[in-house]
Parts: C-alpha cells; sequence; structure tokens
C-alpha cells in the first residue's frame, strides 16, 4: 500500500479497494490512455437512471475528447453539465493464483470524473481532428474532411483529467499464505489486442493498403 | 431500420442512435455476453456521482453474475438496489471510410438495465462457480475452493436480462453518397482479443500449463 496523492486525485477518486494497485503518477495515467480505443462513459436519464456507453475517444493533454450525435439524448445530457465518469480499461491477461479468491484478471484502468465541456469553433475543429489522428493515424490527410453541415451534427466533449485515478494490475498471481504449496499450476496468461489484416470494401479498385494502415498492425 | 420489440426491450433500452445497428433476438445478446470476460457497471455515490467500474462477470441463463468486495463502498450501493446499468462492449475493428464523419468502429455491445439482486446460500455458491467457469474454464476443480471466510468477504450480484439492448457495427464503411468516388482506400481492420503464451509463477516447479489453459488460446 503505497499510495500517494496524485495531482488530480481527490477523495473521491483514492483507490479504495485493492489499493496495491493504485498508480498515481501522471504519465502511466497519460500512458493507459494513449493506449486505449474505447472508453466507458456514465450518462444519467431523467428518472436517474444511469446508463454506461462506449464511445471512441482521444487524449489532448489533460483532457479526453469524445463525440456523439447532436440528436442523442443521453450525449445531450452532458452537454447540459451532468456530472459523468469516464472510463478505460484494458485487459491484459487472467490471473491463475491456486484458490478460487485470489484469482482475477490484469488490467489497467484509468477513471475521470467531472463535466463535460462542450467544444465549439476552432477548439472543436481540432478535437475532431484529435480524436482521428488518436483512433486511426494518418488517416485524416487521406479522407474528406467534416462539412459543415456534419461537424453542426456531431457533439464533440472534453472531460478535464484534474480529478482521475489508474488502477493497475500485472504478472503473476498473489496467493493467500499456504497456497503456494498446493499443486495446481499457477501463473497468467497475457491477452493482447491484435489488428488483423485490412479488408478492402467494394469501391476499392486497384489501392493498395496504405501504408499508415499497415503501421497500425503493431499492437 | 428494422428494429423490432426483443423480449426484454422497453421504451429505454429501444435503441434510438443508428438504430440499423440495433440487435433484438434473445441468441445475440447472449453470444456476445458469452464472448465477453470483462462488463463496466454504473454506480453512483450518495451524491450523485456515477461511477463505471470494469468486472470480471459471466451470464447465467437470463442473468449476468459478477463479485465485488462487501467492503466495496460503491458494490453497496448496488446491494442496496441503486438502478444501474451493465454494459459488454467488444470492438472488433477500425472503420475506414472516406470521410472522417463516416469513420467508425466495429464493435458489440450489449446493456442491461435494472436492479441487482444480492445471491446468498447456494445460489452464491452457485454463482461463484458460474463466474470462474466462464472467465477460467475447467479450473475451478483444480484449485482450493473459496472458504465461508473468503465467501462472507464475496459480494456476489445478480443483474436480470428483462431489460437490454444489443448493438452490433460490423463490415466495411457505409459512405456519404459520392464519398465511395473519393481515391482513398476504404475497408475495415479487424481487432481481436488473443491469449498469448501462459506464464508460469515462482511456484511452480515441474508441473505443466495444464490442457485446459492451453485450450483458451483459442481466440
Amino acid at each position: 500500500m503505497t499510495e500517494l496523492p496524485a495531482p488530480g486525485s481527490t477523495e473521491r477518486t483514492t483507490v479504495r479497494r485493492l489499493d496495491e494497485k493504485a498508480v498515481t503518477d501522471r504519465s502511466t495515467v497519460h500512458a493507459i490512455l494513449d493506449a486505449g480505443l474505447m472508453a466507458h462513459v456514465a450518462v444519467t436519464d431523467e428518472s436517474g437512471q444511469p446508463f454506461v456507453v462506449p464511445v471512441g475517444y482521444a487524449r489532448d493533454g489533460e483532457r479526453v475528447l469524445f463525440h456523439g450525435s447532436t440528436g442523442s439524448r443521453l450525449f445531450r445530457g452532458l452537454a447540459a453539465g451532468q456530472p459523468t465518469c469516464f472510463t478505460v480499461t484494458l485487459l491484459d491477461g487472467l490471473v491463475l493464483a491456486r484458490s478460487a479468491f485470489e484469482s482475477s484478471m490484469n488490467y489497467r484502468c484509468v477513471m475521470a470524473l467531472g463535466v463535460c465541456e462542450v467544444l465549439e469553433g476552432d477548439d472543436k475543429d481540432h478535437a475532431l481532428r484529435v480524436i482521428s489522428d488518436h483512433l486511426l493515424p494518418d488517416r485524416w490527410d487521406d479522407i474528406r474532411p467534416p462539412t459543415k453541415k456534419e461537424t453542426a451534427a456531431t457533439l464533440v466533449l472534453a472531460l478535464s483529467l484534474d480529478e482521475c485515478s489508474a488502477k493497475i494490475g500485472s504478472g503473476p498471481p498473489t496467493e493467500a499464505e499456504g497456497d503456494e504449496l498446493l499443486p495446481a499450476w499457477g501463473g497468467y496468461v497475457p491477452i493482447s489486442e491484435v489488428f488483423g489484416e485490412p479488408v478492402a470494401d467494394s469501391y476499392v479498385t486497384d489501392q493498395p493498403v496504405p501504408a499508415y494502415v499497415k503501421d497500425w498492425i503493431r499492437k
């Protein structure tokens, strides 16, 4: 248990459970966010019912950016200043302890709390580019940029990383005392996200797969 | 737009955005849940702040099961009957349209709404076994089962699939009219979760990696 107050850590983002997994340095928070493609965001409807919605995102300095449709009832709640939670979890493996109780999963997780800001004008255009550059590196210059109408139909939100925490579980299991003597095999099975061979659509004639797309297949 | 009322679909789980991606048959909901390992669950604290928390889980018929520590402040809220949302998203690929606006991700997502039930007694023991069998197939008989104390320290929750929806995006991009004539390459890049070679911990002497663990490396 080596928890330290981090820049951006507050009472409510202090990791309480399994706090040996708490990570507080800023560069680790950034690295986890930069390694992920999809976050899960909390949105609450008028009745108080929460929804957990997957979104593509990007980190831009000390904030995360994501977008939805201006027609989305749930996203309008976020735009209206609802408190939210933005969570990115990267599943890294299965942890095989010699007891059911200590068996678990390895993962890296960042959770940011706050109220989203709606981006407009140049900041909105910049954000759309940043999100594209994170999810589809180098793609932007190859494709048609958004029209004014498309940009108007897109709600672009930013959430500050001022209040956030990270948790990492990695490596072999922690065994309850004595369990290490049990005969079962113990250890972990790594899990990773792998990019497969690009699949061309029916409009591709003789264009080769772009070099930048081939570069994505590194994970 | 071919949305039909599904068993378990209600006004608030009716997919409104991109409803061509809505999926309503029960077997698809089950298949998505059975293919996933980790869900994101909404929990709200006393102040109304939502949290989105990753959990390992399993499907058991028409409910999903997951567990946390009885010491977890957030999980106690779920146990006390807070409305929640349980979301599983499987990221299947990057979709490269010829416009920024139509570029997206392929994914399968199930969202279940409701109030969790706290499991006790035989149902709790059964649930712990079902969760282990889903996350770590065939592992249970090889390891030490939970002690009474360990089971008492574990909060096991069930959420019915009575109110749920699914959404699937797959295959090549949908292009805005005319964009298919642009010169850029278009298509998609598949993403999959891959299990790596098992890593033994320091207590393993001459035990080989169990056959059932090798069987997991199929994805």
